[in-house]
């Protein structure tokens, strides 16, 4: 075989849609030496980041953990744990993971009704109001919060009161919103939620933090059969995360504590203050976009602050731009998924890479790169733009 | 809440049953950026780890990955892609991972035939034909290599001949033999393998390699449905670990960087030497564990070397044991499980914590420990034992 040699990374600054930058002290968090799964050590460990998830969930639900997956295993918990063969499912499709949603419930045994919305509009509560007069029974109402293919945040509250109106669960996909915007799972009355590491966390990919209200763990509870994947199954998983401390399988230690690390930064900068900072800096980046003669695909009221999704303009090749973006300036962003592949660029600016020198080293490359390619951009118009706001910081 | 403080990790050697010690130079792998799961310098680490497991694994299958989830994961993902409902499936049973293989795939829908040993003991192929030749039709056989909840090493010629020979497909769990003793993927016949990185890979728990033969590949195409687990659906995730490089969920990054690192340590001192490294250490961990009058759970032609399952001497308390090794020593050995919780200790000598030393350490606190419980241990018998054996290295 090939002979594999140290391991070398090229640095880079990540600015697409996840992972994200991690801070130094969380990469040095996961050089600790390990620790036993039951390793009373451990074990504080866990109470730890059960406490810290809490607050950042706005929750106070016991049952609030990362499962030992990234994202999609966290989705994949929401699902299998509380849907029976049959049961109905009504799921927002706006993008990517909408669809990932519809996916997963169906494959769990759900019927899945689709509300479907334009890719970069917000699900319609009034049309998720329709499916649930129309059927007899719903077991839950599912919808991203935070489309990380659209750049789309979805408005909780009017969804949350009508699915616990016709007596449904109410699920949200928080992937890309926890840690960057108030995701409140109390306050809008979210029963299951589920999020992942590698977005505005900014710990590597590899957890699925998740939180299941008290009347989710009774759909759990109350499920005809064992839930279809051992390895997500929730009713022993709490034996593990709860007083009784069985084992299940074994957590992934190291990860574990760079999501402690990752979660402590955030509490000692503090919530309000993390979300002002993605709140202006994303601003300062859109503002930036637009002096430099970019539209938008997301119109302001719902568009995210830590997820930018700008319309690539016309005769630029999507692929060349990126790979300059990468290969000249070591910065990451994301092409466009889906319908929209060659047509947005995905701009992150999540946690730790949320930072006004990222904001200002990208406006920069991508104006010279798209000079060179004969686009016509006012130089200094898009950084003088978004340094505008970024002073508000 | 309670102020998290910077995180603190006692240091411990890690003598139990996984996760096992990680080499100083795995633990900074990690600590390495993180690069996007799509960054062509990842992409290039991914095919380098494909190629390392490979030669671990002993074989030429090009689905060779690691799964983004701890070995468990890895045992579900071998299930949940090839059986139909109704598809019969033999799980040899003498312990708790095969025991866990027959709930598992009964939760994929597999009508499970378990063949059944006492704890302690091998399964029989014998046991496994004549059921084969009860049956219609059988889909896979499957076995537990190194039975991480006994000590038992399952000789897998027999079994695999016989299940080939009925047209089933042969199924083994190496979590805790990969790395330590041969595997031998195409040799052996094994058509679908999985196993974790906590145990002789010596990397942190979280990942699970998998390797499927062109059989096991056409299984997973004539499934009659989707594969009900989303997160380990095989037929999409071998589009991002191939030349397709399609976006299925985001890679664990820094796991990954840990894998190829760890995998690198044990090609370079070479698989032969890593072995046979086990085979002397272990056995003279279980020479001077009898040699301080303890008797070995397992006969010795069956017995791994890497996890040693060693009966407690009557009249001695098996929590305080482990407790005084842990808070006095640092040093982590396991407890047993199910019917064996109490009767047994299991102590690993796994990947990067099969030293010497280890085994002196070990052998000194624990006759230290007994003798100041009262029981009638000669000093310096163990220890003289081992250090004989280990001369060999």
């Amino acid at each position: 075989m090939t002979k594999v040699s140290t391991l070398k990374v090229p640095a880079r600054i990540l600015m697409g849609p996840g992972p994200s930058d991690v801070a130094p002290a969380v990469l040095q968090a996961m050089a600790n030496p390990l620790l036993g799964h039951l390793d009373p050590a451990f074990l504080e460990i866990m109470n730890e980041i059960m406490d810290q998830l809490r607050e950042v969930f706005g929750t106070k639900n016991q049952l609030t953990m990362p499962m030992s997956g990234t994202g999609s295993a966290g989705m994949e918990t929401a699902f299998v744990n509380v849907i029976n063969p049959g049961d109905v499912a009504v799921v927002g499709v706006n993008g990517v993971f909408g669809q990932r949603m519809a996916d997963v419930a169906q494959r769990c045994g759900a019927v899945v009704k689709t509300v479907e919305a334009a890719w970069g509009e917000a699900i319609d509560p009034n049309r998720i109001e329709e499916v649930l007069r129309s059927e007899d029974k719903v077991k839950l109402v599912a919808v991203v919060h935070a489309e990380t293919s659209t750049g789309v945040m979805q408005p909780l509250e009017d969804i949350s009161r009508l699915a616990h109106q016709y007596g449904a669960l109410f699920l949200v996909d928080a992937v890309t919103s926890l840690g960057g915007i108030p995701v409140e799972v109390d306050r809008f009355g979210i029963d299951i939620c589920y999020s992942g590491t590698q977005k505005c966390i900014s710990a590597p990919p590899g957890l699925a933090p998740v939180t299941f209200s008290q009347r989710a763990l009774d759909a759990l509870d109350g499920l005809s059969d064992k839930v279809q994947s051992w390895y997500l199954d929730l009713s022993m998983i709490k034996g593990y995360w709860g007083q009784e401390r069985s084992y299940h399988h074994t957590a992934p230690i190291s990860m574990n504590y760079a999501l402690r690390e990752a979660l402590r930064l955030i509490l000692e900068e503090g919530l309000e203050s993390t979300y002002r900072r993605h709140q202006i800096l994303g601003g300062a980046l859109q503002n930036g976009l637009e002096a430099m003669g970019l539209t938008m695909h997301v119109k302001e009221d719902i568009r995210l602050p830590q997820l930018t999704v700008v319309r690539i303009p016309g005769g630029v090749e999507d692929a060349a731009v990126r790979s300059r973006l990468l290969l000249e300036y070591g910065i990451e962003i994301g092409g466009g998924l889906g319908p929209l592949k060659g047509d947005v660029w995905r701009v992150g600016l999540m946690g730790h890479a949320c930072r006004p020198k990222n904001v200002m080293t990208f406006l920069t490359a991508l104006e010279s790169i798209l000079a060179d390619m004969g686009v016509d951009v006012e130089a200094g118009a898009a950084g003088s733009a978004a340094r505008q706001r970024i002073a508000a910081l």
